[in-house]
């Protein structure tokens, strides 16, 4: 089922998160896409910390990024966070990051799955999260 | 042009590697095959660390991930790493993770770019890199 | 000569930094600390960024950390950074991290050496920083 | 009780962990001692996985570190781990980093504190850890 909901979350890069090349190093967008899409879901009602109180997981099966433009140290990113389907267990996401001169810096989606934290098997998403979601399904 | 050269390395997950869920985090894998490439560079007598010295850098363009198995604090994986492709300025890379098990942990690419550390635009491979190369293209 | 300058910077522990024991891990603080200082600094006017374009780096020479109560996954967490003393070329810093329920969390304090990019000595700081920093100069 | 145990680990500075600086990222020391002491007790037959399978914990109360000369990209680092003490719950390590022309990079002290897992508590040593530490006990 696809959905349309989109988000916007800035940070900053930090120096320890540079390397030698003045770049961001290509490994901490991973990080940073955590934090799009955690503050999504809170821009929603959800709390990623409740639903793993609660027993189910969300791990990430796929990730694929396309680096762009660089982000350097201290650059304010916006984080555009897009969910953009749920499929089974799966919940997808698309992102991308813009620098504060409105350049694209990366592309980037993800698949996490709802799984359940006892038996780490998929699941189908819990009531709570469906019905908050729902109003943002298209057809 | 196709090249076919494959190196393993191996490292272990360290503990702040790890996440509350038990697992790598799943960002930690982009040095994990950064470690692979520069290790699978070493062993064809590249230095990673001379080519930057040397003015050519190799920024990631491209990076895209599929996490299979969980890999937990303190396993010792093995990261498999193969040249595939040289494609004008672009170097290819296909890596897989496995577990002391044998299981499948990760399958990843990368798309890296030679690039004037100057003037930050794609250039040609340095003919010293060519050259060792050479013998691994594939028809 | 002693400083008497704080400023509190507020953080969220990311999904990443935690750990397989559910704690923020030990080592992701250090960054922490140099959010705090940065924000500090962009407090009072000053760029760390600018500080670096205009050649003058500030490596840290020592780092020491108390922890004194766990910070968990999605903590805010408030990192109160105290400018503390410019000796020579030295610029100290003392740092307290306390939780939502105000619990402290972490004291640490860390030695910065302001440094010529050019020739890695350690040189006085800026006049353009010491103007600033004059007002909150201690007897 | 004074200990006198100590131990080499070799790792290299990996690319995503350089800064800006071209240098090691301060933080970054932090998994290194890490890394040391796993290895440590590793060598004397103590595995930190399997402490954690019995429901033992052994978070760290306090780090200091003192940063002496730069490590570099792809530097091979040596890591020497000394155990120096057992002070009831706690274990004190000490290490060194020195570079492969053999400068001093950092010296760094980690007080642990052996807690049990469920109660998060500060718990006298296993009694498998203190048969293996034994034989290294000063007078």
């Amino acid at each position: 089922m696809k959905i349309n909901f989109r988000h916007k979350t800035e940070l900053r890069v930090r120096y320890g998160e540079t390397d030698q090349m003045g770049y961001c190093y290509y490994g901490n967008y991973a990080q940073y896409f955590e934090v799009g899409r955690v503050e999504t879901l809170r821009s929603l009602g959800i709390s990623y910390k409740e639903l793993e109180d609660q027993g189910v997981m969300l791990p990430v099966s796929d990730f694929s990024v396309k680096y762009k433009y660089p982000a350097k140290y201290d650059d304010a990113l916006t984080i555009e966070t897009s969910i953009t389907e749920v499929r089974g267990a799966r919940l997808l996401f698309d992102y991308s990051v813009t620098n504060e001169a409105g350049q694209l810096v990366a592309t980037a989606h993800t698949t996490l799955v709802f799984v359940a934290k006892e038996t780490m098997r998929p699941i189908t998403p819990p009531e709570s999260f469906s019905l908050i979601i729902k109003p943002y399904e298209q057809n």
